[in-house]
């Protein structure tokens, strides 16, 4: 990863927003400027500086990755080292920018504290957040990879998923392929909700017993190499009714839409509007309570939210999820999700699995 | 777990320090004060009222779980929701407290809007963390049934390491067997490290191969009904040399005096201190790095802190971790941890496995 050039895009972004430095203390933000991923640092970047700041816990890890900063190791944690480093070596940094939506009421504070009447805080824009929603082709592959071996855990769902057997079974399957594959962990809770339960769009694993009839949803993702996958595929035990097969055929025709929908420069709206208009054809829209999709990357959840309302444009190299669902209380939900590649003349699905209806 | 007196207790506590109300957005707290288990909502209360927010998609599972709180549905964020609330039905609140450690830095802006001119928000003390560090009987039930969870794992990992598998294989073995045991969960990443890496006290298991001879430091833990499990063994693959020997009896002597030191109204740096007597007499004080201990609950880091300069007395019903290391690096590491109870007279181990040095 070009770490460099990604400081160096901060770095001038900087001026603009009239901030003399920035202190970023999201791990993913931190992760994606300078490559650390321990669980405790802090970079401070000004248009001369980069500095990260960490402790002796993370010391080996820090040298070994850190890369287009240098690093900082002291006793006190690492916001207040970078407050006190402002406070008496960096006293031309007069204006810093702080992430606002990940630091707290109480951090905030102990910076204000640390740095001195001399340092101004100012909430700066997400910066990071904008800039990591468009990946680079080698930040394509590796989600390309993730979603690879997450595509190969529905297989290892469809072997278990049966009447009797728990939901929270399934998922420890599936788990456990993960592990095995190398993954370092789930990149959320796995959803594996059956029956009555398919109609929760959050449904985790429970210890619920998968019925005899019925859909399941099966929403899993795991981390690779830092990178998330996310997908969803609904199967059905035993044979579904007409009304099943007709809410199936309509989320899975609704997914579509939005997918063809997709290209760099549609504004984000259309593809969550691509999607509604089908399933308020086919008279499902009311069930239909969630937004179309978000990013992924090195979060699960990141940069852009594919919703009403969105009227930035799609950008070449974003990734993002398309999962539109229907939810019909009572009764039970489908979900169909892929990663989804924006390129400057469509997009690439990066999920390798069919969506024809399975019956188990 | 009685609610109606948690929210009691809170309530009572807001006059205490001259609040009108608290709006509590820490996931983990509302959980504690009215059982809500989802991932989005907040909690009002004052004395006269106890509302919970939360949005469509947990609608049901909010009307099933919350208790003690009468609960609003909106489709607003639940912060918005509440702001809202206050801006138009509460208006008699007119200071409001916030849990400033887990509040950022862009929800407190948007509270403050939405709660208009006529709210004050102040800063909160953590009062409900204060709470929670003092378990109920329930409570330390459940931590009892997660720590033998636990302890089960460790005899799936003894089962399982051996010179030339991955650290990784290990913790997928663990974690298959936690999820097939009906855990939730693990309660942070497995930490399993051998060989040089055991002197990483943060060593999560990665893809390298466990070596022919040397320690294997085993931090793990489960969540089960919601209450997070602690625990570290080390084993020495192959015979150990006379230095590790030496190295592992000093951290079990400091690991026992640490627990010995364990009993309501006894200051909490003196348990720091009595592990760290042991191992200064054995000459390894130096490479002691971290705190003693912590909490555990229903997080897996909560009040109090085991180290140094914390001055508070332990009190009867908390549940904490002793888990003194030594780490030398380039040569290995090895760290034990129990969870223990607090009582009025001493001690109640939670955590059922040996310590003897098991070579494998």
């Amino acid at each position: 990863m070009d770490y460099q050039a990604r400081q160096e895009q901060l770095q001038r972004a900087l001026g603009q927003h009239r901030l003399d430095a920035i202190v970023v203390t999201h791990l993913p933000n931190i992760r994606y400027l300078c490559g650390f991923t321990g669980s405790a640092g802090v970079l401070l970047l000004a248009p001369s500086h980069s500095l990260f700041f960490s402790d002796g816990r993370y010391k080996e890890q820090a040298r070994a990755e850190v890369k287009g900063a240098a690093v900082v190791i002291g006793t006190r944690p690492a916001l207040i080292a970078a407050a006190e480093w402002l406070a008496t070596k960096g006293r031309k940094i007069k204006v810093l920018g702080i992430e606002s939506e990940h630091l707290t009421v109480a951090e905030r504070q102990q910076l204000a504290k640390s740095a001195g009447r001399g340092v101004r805080v100012r909430e700066a824009p997400p910066l990071v957040e904008q800039a990591r929603a468009v990946k680079d082709p080698l930040e394509i592959d590796s989600l390309r990879a993730a979603a690879r071996l997450g595509a190969n855990l529905f297989k290892v769902a469809l072997k278990t998923i049966r009447p009797g057997i728990k939901e929270v079974e399934v998922a420890a399957e599936m788990e456990y392929a993960a592990r095995q594959a190398g993954a370092e962990g789930m990149s959320f809770g796995t959803i594996i909700a059956s029956g009555e339960r398919s109609a929760l769009p959050h449904g985790r694993a429970t210890s619920a017993v998968i019925p005899r009839q019925g859909f399941v949803v099966c929403d899993f993702g795991v981390i690779l190499a830092g990178y998330c996958s996310d997908m969803t595929r609904t199967v059905h035990v035993n044979t579904p009714s007409a009304k099943a097969r007709h809410i199936y055929c309509a989320v899975r025709e609704a997914q579509q839409a939005a997918i063809e929908a997709v290209r760099a420069g549609v504004r984000i709206e259309r593809v969550h509007a691509a999607a509604r208009k089908v399933l308020n054809r086919k008279r499902l829209v009311q069930y239909f309570t969630h937004s179309t999709g978000h990013g992924v990357g090195l979060e699960i959840h990141e940069a852009p939210r594919i919703a009403a309302a969105q009227t930035e444009p799609l950008r070449a190299g974003m990734v993002i999820t398309i999962e539109p669902g229907v939810y019909v209380p009572g009764f039970g939900g489908v979900r169909i999700e892929d990663m989804v590649a924006v390129t400057e003349r469509g997009y690439q699905i990066l999920t390798p699995t069919s969506k024809e209806l399975i019956e188990l």
